[in-house]
């Protein structure tokens, strides 16, 4: 049987704009984004526009401007742009008088289509279609194409396009000018290196032009300005028909992990073997590579009105994954806004771990594996951290660029409105959950694909040394007997300075304790790091401070304490802030510290605890503290609401969910026309996926056991997904009956071994190509 | 008698532009740039436009980016933004209808003023006023007052207004990102330091906003973004009423020749105190000292219709010249562009000593004094230079920035449209004729104002240095006995590495010339140096050499040869490259090795031979060599113009000298929309000046005696302006008689001393408070 949103006509597989707005262009830029995470280009148009934000990145390529900054992700000379002059008069869609427009992006093959009827100020009327992709079969290639057809008059027509340099980070300069040449009559050049990391970027490009099949052999007037090259290309188009201009370009650089020899030697030859073939060649090679993803990895939703975004949202969710990803080189991970936007810079959060890993862990293991990899060619600069600071074992940064950076996490954020200072932002320096977070995804990730290699080589030492970094970093309050670990920021953070954040604490609990199972019963663990660590010693030192952690009890309520002193503060009427479709509104009116005085929490925190240590807590217990804390939480993180739908699917409440889950798919899809300015919501996106398959899906991985319990939102008809088992593809589909609304449930094991999944408490062996329907 | 052009209603006083035009923002940002010699500020608007190039330069503030790139005035902190939205819509003239425009800047008081009537996309209209200007009275500052008044209903506004340091010079950010407070809450500061000269540099600014003369006190909500630091201001405007909005805005930096004790304690003590007053105080100081200026320095033109628009080329050019000369430092010299725009990186060239210092020597002597004395603080890297380059005396270097940088011409200019490669930029290299330039000012100086003192404390030192510095780059040519220059390029820059370019030779024997006789007669410049130099011994190395220096002599038909190979070369048609509106045409067809091979030239070259040094050509010879050389002078330069006007006027061609003089006047103020976009033709409106007064005024310094030989181009009725010769001011009146057109010329001396004028080659005694009719 096939879906019918598996046409890829449907409105399900593609991103449309169907009118040029000139204020909303940094929200399709974002959302349109195309990546295949070496480089990342957002969807600025062509042509220029006032409130543009043209970024180009190549993920790892990290530069610090000067020590006062940090560093960062660094926009690269832009190929984008081709300038249109159509009779003297500049195309532009903010002049004239636009008669058509639509852009779509194309999940299913990465291509970005954009068609246009314009009538020109003298009158003159041009119909112009425009076509991009970001290859998935050539990690440095990036290919455009134009069409332009005269529709009331033959068109002399002038189209400059080149390489422009002239490109920063919110007017922050990353290179140093290089050379620039014209090679051959064809192939355009630029070279520049980053300031400070010494990078060196190649960016190429060739230009063919197509007119009545036949290839115009246009020879350019070709200019020079700072940063800048470009060619002048000139002819004439007799009305109705058409010219093509396709520019294929490409970059290369010096922290490239396929360098071949000599970085100039390699970059020009393979753009001279990209320039021997025209866009739609290239164009087949990606797309192919980009079915063979969907035919593996595409998740079906059907049902009511809703059920059509919702099948979008996924698959905008799994595209941009894809995008912003460096599976390709494990020294890189995946930016808080991925390739999108210059928003945090680059950097990787704990959002990797816990909110995008799942995806991976249970769609493409061996992308996973790569990102966790990540943390282990960083764990020098984390044991350099927590030396630094006093402590043992390795500290994660809380913001992180490239493997031997160590911090990056900047330290001046915005005004207070109150004093009218700089605020300082504590993250980087107490919000340490994050080396918890780490541990949790490398134990996640062994659980579920069982990949031992992996543990042997990389993730026993990251889990004890995560663990040796809690012990040295518990304090001792002999009044009350017990470690404590005070002066941090949770998941909250509009909470700074706490003491016993309850998820800190019982992270660094899980952490220890993992590790005393690891020593006490995988030999492997005890015999591979007795090598490198004095792992007998530090057995002792964990085993001796595990029970004596504070992990702070449900009170009299039943509530668990955010932290000590959390339910002490005032509550306030927070009708004004939350809700109301834009974050930080509560800033408008108090300053941090005032914030800190009240019960008012930015993100889940007591509930992201619920969610990934779940065995801890009866169902009850959830449901009270989700009555609590929900209500205090303005989900101002694009963090918070998918934590939120899984515990409410949880907890059974499904409409809830559903209503959560309609919330964060729309944080980067949805109508806010500014929240995307700086780029995608990675976690968001990973988040997406979790809603619907840790959420509605059901899927879950206790304590080593594949649990499968899924309920389909009122909204929804079918839900169909795979996930790998320890290597098994289980494709779970579920239905509802027509006639009762009762939910078939099929699982299907596609792989070579039994998997046992338990549902409502019972385990059920599937067996390899078998099928259980629940 | 009063002239109706000095009525301040009279277009002659101002620059107007009556249409808004997207296209043409650069055009009019440079024509109507604010300045005071401290800062220069582009007249973007208060509301952002694709194509504006908004710039704020503050002199002398050089810093360089990357050893790669040569240093430049950084582009400052924006304070000229104002965002206003006016019940949601955004203002901008790109969108909705513009009723009526018109922006004006008021030479005489130094404001721009533009009034706008315009209908927003939701048809609501609105009249609103700006006006700006940069003081005259105190150098740091910047006024701006906004009136807004809604014609249709009641708006509720929102104002955006801060400080944006978001700005590079063509994406080179050369600022490290500092400090950015709100004081009082009231004042705006941010703080930046340069990369490299380590300047540290803070903006200001306050905002006050008046309804119905009620000074209203808005709170503003603050934001800070990366280098950028903003309030915004809410407030209601009833139908019909005008809220003002006032921003006065200082700059303050470590270079500061003014700087009193802690620069942030001085700058914030100063802005407070501005904070004070309105936006009409501070104004009216300002307009009061632009009134002293013009009551003093006005030059009067009237005649047929041109004559309005040559009236305000004078104006227009005077007024340019105020803002870009920084006078109040001798550190610090005129850029190239004056303080306009990137173009020329705000360098030095002999620009100042040959177009623009003859201004300021008749005009305002002081100031020229100012910027001799930057050529004496830069000596020791003139000597650095010689000595790099294996010469002796100092050799001054072809671009000129901080006194110690040195020569700062870059390497690499545009690219070679037959290779492909960057062209090499031989100037700092081999054009060397600036050094017998900046001697030959520095005589022209004294010769005029008699300045003795500056002589013995500067001139002297100079003037001998130079003369060393040629006298070691003579070449010994043993075949034909003579010393000769090879390997330069002369003023016409479209020859390189030409040998014995004629005005490189006779200027370096004027120049050893000039000071063999100082040494011989005056007794001072004898004494003076035998303390700092081993002036006996330079004196017999001049004397032995002066002799034998070769200067190429005219050929059978009466032409002196530019250099030694080019009447040699072939001559082309420079019909399609000519007159053309355009420069640098020929490009397009060939490259520099080809043009190097043709009878062509960029610019004056034997003409600002037979101009400077005039004594040595007879009129005759003058006219031929006119003939021969102009046809073949693209005036590619804007340098050029001028010295062919003067030429002309000098040969009794007054109407071709006004034809000159008439596409001279029209570089900057003409109708080509991109000739000004990288900044003012410093030169050229130097020239302006030249044209009027050396030119069809007939005033000349020659060997030290005043000439005056006026004769008004047909176009003209009546001119009068004022010179200063040895500190007496001498006015002179040409006017035609109504009847036969004859001039009768008037010259009134108002100074002290007696003056002899020559005229017509008889010495007329001018006494102290006389008159003389001619």
């Amino acid at each position: 049987m096939k879906y019918s949103n598996q046409d890829k006509n449907h409105h399900s597989w593609m991103v449309v704009e169907n009118q040029f707005h000139a204020n909303h262009l940094k929200k399709y830029e974002a959302i349109m984004t195309l990546g295949n995470g070496y480089m990342g280009i957002r969807s600025s148009h062509e042509e220029h526009y006032l409130d543009e934000m043209r970024n180009t990145f190549i993920s790892g390529t990290f530069n610090r401007f000067s020590e006062e900054e940090v560093t960062e992700l660094p926009n690269m000379p832009d190929l984008t742009q081709i300038k249109l002059i159509l009779d003297d008069e500049v195309f532009s869609l903010t002049t004239g008088r636009v008669i058509d427009y639509r852009r779509e992006l194309h999940l299913w093959n990465g291509e970005v289509y954009r068609v246009i009827k314009w009538q020109s100020p003298l009158g003159k009327t041009y119909k112009i279609e425009f076509k991009r992709f970001v290859s998935h079969n050539n990690l440095h290639l990036l290919g455009q194409q134009v069409k332009v057809t005269p529709l009331s008059e033959e068109v002399a027509i002038n189209i400059v396009s080149g390489i422009d340099g002239q490109v920063t980070n919110s007017a922050v300069q990353h290179f140093i000018e290089g050379n620039k040449r014209f090679y051959y009559g064809k192939i355009q050049e630029m070279q520049q290196k980053t300031t400070e990391s010494d990078i060196e970027i190649y960016a190429h490009t060739v230009h063919r032009f197509v007119l009545n099949e036949e290839i115009m052999n246009l020879k350019p007037f070709m200019t020079m300005d700072r940063r800048k090259i470009a060619g002048e290309y000139a002819c004439s188009i007799p009305q109705g028909q058409t010219l093509t201009i396709e520019k294929l370009s490409m970059y290369h650089t010096s922290r490239d992990c396929d360098l071949k020899g000599d970085l100039h030697d390699w970059a020009l030859s393979e753009i001279e073997a990209v320039g021997q073939w025209g866009y739609d060649l290239w164009f087949e090679k990606s797309a192919k590579a980009m079915k063979t993803f969907w035919d593996e990895k595409d998740i079906l939703i059907e049902g009511k009105e809703g059920a059509t975004f919702d099948q979008l949202a996924i698959r905008f969710a799994q595209f941009h994954l894809k995008g912003m990803t460096p599976a390709h080189d494990n020294r890189m991970n995946i930016g808080a806004k991925g390739l999108s936007g210059e928003g945090y810079k680059g950097h990787t959060f704990w959002d990797t771990e816990i909110f995008i890993l799942p995806y991976f862990i249970y769609s493409e293991p061996q992308v996973a594996r790569q990102l966790l990899i990540y943390r282990y060619h960083s764990l020098n600069s984390a044991r350099q951290k927590a030396r630094d600071n006093g402590y043992k074992g390795a500290m994660y940064p809380w913001e992180s660029a490239w493997i031997e950076d160590g911090e990056v996490t900047p330290v001046w954020g915005a005004a207070d409105i109150v004093t009218g200072e700089r605020t300082k932002i504590w993250s980087g320096f107490i919000e340490q959950h994050i080396t918890a977070d780490v541990a949790y995804a490398v134990w996640q990730y062994y659980q579920v694909t069982g990949d031992h290699p992996f543990m042997e080589d990389f993730g026993f030492e990251i889990l004890a040394e995560t663990a040796n970094f809690w012990c040295s970093r518990l304090e001792w309050n002999s009044n009350l007997n017990r470690y404590e670990i005070n002066d941090v920021v949770g998941p909250d953070e509009y909470k700074e300075h706490v003491n016993n954040n309850a998820f800190t604490n019982y992270m660094a609990h899980w952490n220890i304790e993992l590790v005393i199972h690891l020593y006490e019963n995988e030999p492997a663990f005890r015999e591979l790091l007795s090598d490198k660590m004095t792992i007998e010693a530090d057995y002792h030192f964990w085993q001796k401070r595990l029970d004596l952690i504070y992990r702070p009890q449900p009170n009299a309520d039943q509530i668990i304490p955010q932290d000590d002193t959390y339910l002490q503060k005032k509550n306030i009427d927070l009708g004004p802030y939350k809700n109301k479709g834009k974050v930080g509104l509560l800033f408008k009116d108090y300053n941090l510290e005032q914030v800190n005085q009240m019960q008012v929490t930015k993100q889940a925190d007591v509930m992201i605890l619920m969610y990934l240590l779940e065995h801890l807590f009866t169902p009850e217990l959830k449901q009270v503290n989700f009555d609590y804390y929900e209500p205090r939480t303005l989900h101002d993180s694009s963090l918070s609401l998918s934590t939120h739908c899984v515990l409410a699917c949880d907890l059974k409440k499904y409409n809830l969910g559903y209503s959560l889950f309609e919330k964060a798919a729309r944080i980067d899809l949805g109508d806010n026309m500014s929240s995307s300015d700086q780029g995608l919501h990675a976690a968001s996106i990973g988040g997406m996926w979790q809603c619907i398959v840790n959420g509605f899906g059901g899927v879950r991985n206790i304590n080593g056991m594949l649990r499968i319990e899924p309920s389909l939102p009122e909204q929804w008809q079918r839900l169909k997904f795979e996930i790998l088992w320890q290597g098994n593809p289980i494709i779970i589909e579920i239905e509802k009956e027509t006639l009762d609304f009762s939910q078939k449930v099929t699982l299907s094991n596609k792989g070579k071994n039994q998997v046992i999944v338990m549902t409502k408490d019972h385990p059920i062996p599937l067996e390899s190509n078998g099928q259980v329907v629940l």
